[in-house]
């Protein structure tokens, strides 16, 4: 038996991958090309300049490559540093720790500055380590947009100016992974150098894009970064891409037009309308958690995030029995708590293709597993109050004016 | 720009056409066969077989007309009639009516029992019908299970305990579109003859397979009925039956390979399985309903429908506001009161391949536009009634266990 | 087992259903809609305006019925006529026979006209008819316009002509359904009152789309003919042409938007460039036939058919063991013989969305049939006959020049 | 415009991406799910059981990396070698060539063995350097087994019997990139340490996976290898491989339900007919070469490969103009000649979902494209040859008999 088949649609609120538009899946559902053709090139060059647009670049190199957010991380890191360089490495949850791991694990140097899960960066500490560098021992600075674990959004402006008020020259490498094309991100503005994502979180495509974007600064240090790489070299990349024909190695097809559908559906939105929703489906599953009584696992309200809440759970529930349950019960696909938050937290991921309706029914999904799994919720505590909100908040579809 | 572009998905609950698998929508993604290769026939021969299972009959025959519920009617009518026959035929919604018109326009004579909107047939009336009608001039009963109109569901059981009382020959024409695969429906223990549905109802694919299936009566009545008909002709079908070649002219093959993925998930689910979950929806419906403040527009309860309620609205409120405001707000399709209740009341459609939570979201929706509408609603009141009901009712998964 | 599994593609080449576009197929791969909401009759409207184009018609009127080509004959015929009207019409294969059966049926006084298999309607007797009906009897001319059977085009603007020659006010009611998009074919030029066609045909799309296209002179007759229809009828279309919701009853919405990716590669082709293009690869199948040393079952040139091909076999062979044969050993699908000609010939259908290479790779399984079959081919007469015309006479891709 | 709208289908016949079967589209057209519920694992599990099928291979450890084959090579690698480590590699050809520059960037001292380009892999020289190095300091021998630039297969077993014979450890690391699923392959019998393929080749999916397998003395080396590695560890597949979950980041959902249906219909042909129906194709296509009266780039019969034919221009012919052509006006893919053979060889690829007709409208293809150039070709030699052949080694589709 598929354990696939259920009543009715599955309700996809993981923090990625996340829901994909009918019209991206229409695009992808298709043969094989040969893409030595001029049609692949000529695809590709529109997807580079648009692809930009996410990022809010014009100065910017990006890369589309065939892999995970995972192989973005090396990418960046391969690129620009050499081995035994020096990087400061923000540690705040399960996938900044990652990071980091593959930071040490390709022989950097990492000075890791712990935040408490549920906290930000801590910048202060930051500010402290680059006083006190006046030799730029400091290669780069890594740090994740939002983490993903906890639900933390950090404050990337600050890390720009700190570093522009030091006149330090670190790289500043970005993690963007839950946070490209849905939370207010600004490439250039915030002179980020190495910005990345992967196509199944915001940008609502099947995983299997690993994109990374490279500022001016990030393409120079690749001249000189002796990390060994081959497979996530830009180098071969910026061959082909003055040859014209983009590809040193095959592309996913299917994937390219997925994402020409999936840019396309977002620009009609308008990319500052997009991040608005994303706003506005945030404070809404805040809003519902505030109502059912319980934590929010970030602890201050400057680093709510807008694409994922971490609910904390109390002492006595197990946060995996309620990711489970729904799964069995109601078709409802949450996150779990990763490591340090196992069992204290479920994740509700509120990102990409998805709208006021479906988180609805996702808040009233959560209600009634909280209920059968003992927590004295109220039916429809949370959803009156993301309710509330949404109906005061929510624009008319512009295609239907 | 498209109409249908909008931020994350449609959420559709107007009574049809409904929603459809993916697993279904992925089994018509295909190319054009030729149906008179062994494959067609191999697959219309099993799902001939099935089809009968969600009429409930062994001695039933069933036709897949590549048609809509209309051409399905015309079927059942003209296969089983003759011009001037007398019929007596139940008048309580927009599409009993419009079955009525196209009895008129077939030349048949047609005793109307009219009903108030909202109520249910008046067996009644047909009781004294049948007890004067000691001739038999009376070929047909022809009635509609749930009329779509005004969600009224009526006891077909009952009409073939009055035949049977009064040892009456006529036939049993019955209307299954919004309720067969949903509701408690017995082809063979309620003696029906003839039975219908369309594919885009409760069977949850795209429009266009007219499904017609006829006791053993009503194929011998066939041999004499002298309406006029070739495209609905069931003689045709029979013959291409013998030959075990089953289409006299071209079928949509996408369809029938559609048909089967629909089937093999409702037999999985079990089609009791099914009709349960639709009772629970229904009921969960009426609760929010009730706790709006807003009446069913069905008077009774014993016609409550468990595929779609339809919501009156206080006289300040234009019911179609409410439809286009869903739409064109929060991607919600709701269905517009019809004719003589147009303006006044709304349809909720919970019908074919939903779940709990999808239904969720749409109550939630529904009292969000009620608000935005000027409705004094309070929100979230719905939604935890139906959420109380639900938790208490609603199984496990049974693929997930 | 599924007997459509088999290495690599089905090589189908019966004439109908025929091979669909990927893009449509993509196009149809979605959800349901509310029908009526905005965005059903926004693009029905677009698609009633542009249908007309492969009619070639400014005047007429088109019909999307959910039916096949069976349906649209009997709209044709009922929207028209009145039982007992006389009707000339031409039998001359099997098509034609089956219309003629369903004229009879639908209680026509029929006056058939008969030409041998493979000869083209014999518009000697219909001159001879309509010289001697100064009463204006005949109310209709019906004819295919291409037999597919048989491969038998006729000309229909001769019909027209003759027609005007006796100012004979009969209507010309034409059955397109193997030429339509395909061959030559002008409603307003040649005075067609009802012409008629079915999706799985030239437009390359599912089955399930009837469509009719009504003169201003059939629109007439339409309010005066007693023949019985409801769902048939032209008129409840027209009426909700006139709201602007366009739909009497639920249409397929899957179909509708699969029309309009067909129409758009259509028109991106250009009409006349497709029309070509059948001249083409049905000028070089004719040519791979003769080459082989067989015959066409057309019997004059004038006839030959640039959609279907019927192939003689030698007495000794018989035909249908060529088809199940291509079939079972190199996944090819071809065209039985019908009723007078089962055994006799075999039909290659070379029309929709189909190119030269897609031929040459039926030919050349063709010619191993026939050696397999004991029929003595030279292995390659045929493709080079055909790829010697092709090569000459095939223009390059408009979007790659 | 798009490149890719043509009329009828697009001929691909490039040696990778190839021919996906609709089934898998049909599989891959789906939404995103949660990784980490039940059903990914479970799914996985099957599919990592499966894949060992197509290495033959019971003692092997498969990994499905979201990349490409180049990804693939990295990961044989840099899991099993240091840096320094002396390989002996063999240039034969593009992608031998480029491998070779992969292993050179990752700092191992590559030992390169180079034949002219149509030339297997010199094994004369393989066993002088074995027979020298008493000390085992060849770590590994690299070796791709179809070189895809020329169409050379090289004999896999010989180089495990040289290494036996002189009872060297060397590992042995072998590009199955255009020969697995394709070509016998046999990991165990052979004594292949790793080897890999990509999902676009002979397995018939879209690019996006890289299938890599490791014998027992391969995950040994693994413990010992230096080289920095993250993305492509295998480390943190086993780690994750033990706990049931399977994934240390988030897989392609898609493509490993492409998987499932792709190997289900390899598995339903039998992989020894899969093989057959490759030799079968091959020699057919090498058979049209020779009708034609050109030179295939294989030198020796020994080394004629079964998936890709590249095949010699005459001088005055610039083979990229015949790409071009063949693509322009008969959308037909055809390979181009790469680096040393740029210009002078075009391919013909025969890999994948494939059968006898559609090669066969290929060669027709080229006949024609070659004569548009000006090659003096005898138009249906080659189709004559080919078929001639594989009408009499074509075996009945066994889902059909």
């Amino acid at each position: 038996m598929d354990y696939m088949n259920g009543p009715g649609r599955n309700h996809l609120f993981v923090p990625g991958p996340v829901n994909i538009p009918d019209q991206v899946i229409r695009a992808m559902s298709r043969q094989n090309e040969d893409y030595r053709s001029p049609a692949i090139p000529a695809l590709t060059k529109t997807l580079l300049e648009d692809v930009k647009k996410i990022f809010k670049t014009t100065t910017g190199t990006p890369f589309l490559f065939p892999t995970t957010g995972t192989g973005a991380w090396e990418s960046a890191l391969t690129n620009t540093l050499s081995p035994g360089d020096r990087i400061v490495s923000f540690s705040l949850g399960q996938f900044s720790l990652l990071w980091i791991d593959q930071q040490q694990r390709l022989g950097f140097s990492v000075d890791v500055v712990e935040s408490d899960w549920g906290y930000g960066a801590d910048l202060g500490v930051l500010e402290s380590k680059l006083r006190s560098d006046s030799q730029h021992t400091i290669k780069a600075i890594c740090i994740v947009h939002n983490e993903t674990a906890t639900g933390v959004t950090n404050d990337l402006h600050a890390v720009r100016k700190l570093l522009d008020a030091y006149r330090h020259p670190a790289l500043l490498l970005v993690d963007g992974v839950s946070s490209i094309c849905a939370l207010d991100f600004r490439m250039d503005e915030w002179g980020v150098d190495v910005a990345l994502t992967g196509s199944q979180k915001a940008l609502s495509l099947p995983t299997g894009l690993g994109i990374v974007c490279a500022s001016p600064k990030a393409l120079e240090a690749a001249k000189t970064a002796k990390s060994v790489r081959v497979f996530f070299d830009w180098k071969d990349y910026l061959k082909f891409y003055k040859m014209g024909t983009y590809w040193p190695y095959t592309p996913s097809i299917q994937l390219l037009y997925g994402l020409r559908a999936g840019l396309d559906l977002l620009f009609e939105e308008g990319l500052d309308n997009v991040i608005k929703r994303h706003t506005r489906l945030g404070t809404a599953t805040r809003l519902a958690v505030a109502a059912w009584g319980l934590k929010n696992c970030t602890a201050k309200e400057e680093n709510f995030s807008d694409t994922v809440t971490a609910v904390v759970v109390p002492p006595y529930i197990d946060s995996s029995e309620i990711v489970k349950h729904a799964w069995k019960r109601y078709n409802l696909s949450l996150g779990l708590g990763l490591n340090k938050v196992a069992g204290k937290v479920f994740r509700i991921g509120h990102l990409g293709h998805l709208n006021e309706l479906q988180l609805l029914g996702c808040l009233s999904g959560v209600e009634m597993v909280l209920k059968d799994i003992g927590y004295p919720v109220k039916l429809g505590s949370g959803v009156a109050a993301a309710a509330a909100y949404l109906s005061n908040s929510t624009p008319l579809i512009p295609s239907r004016i």
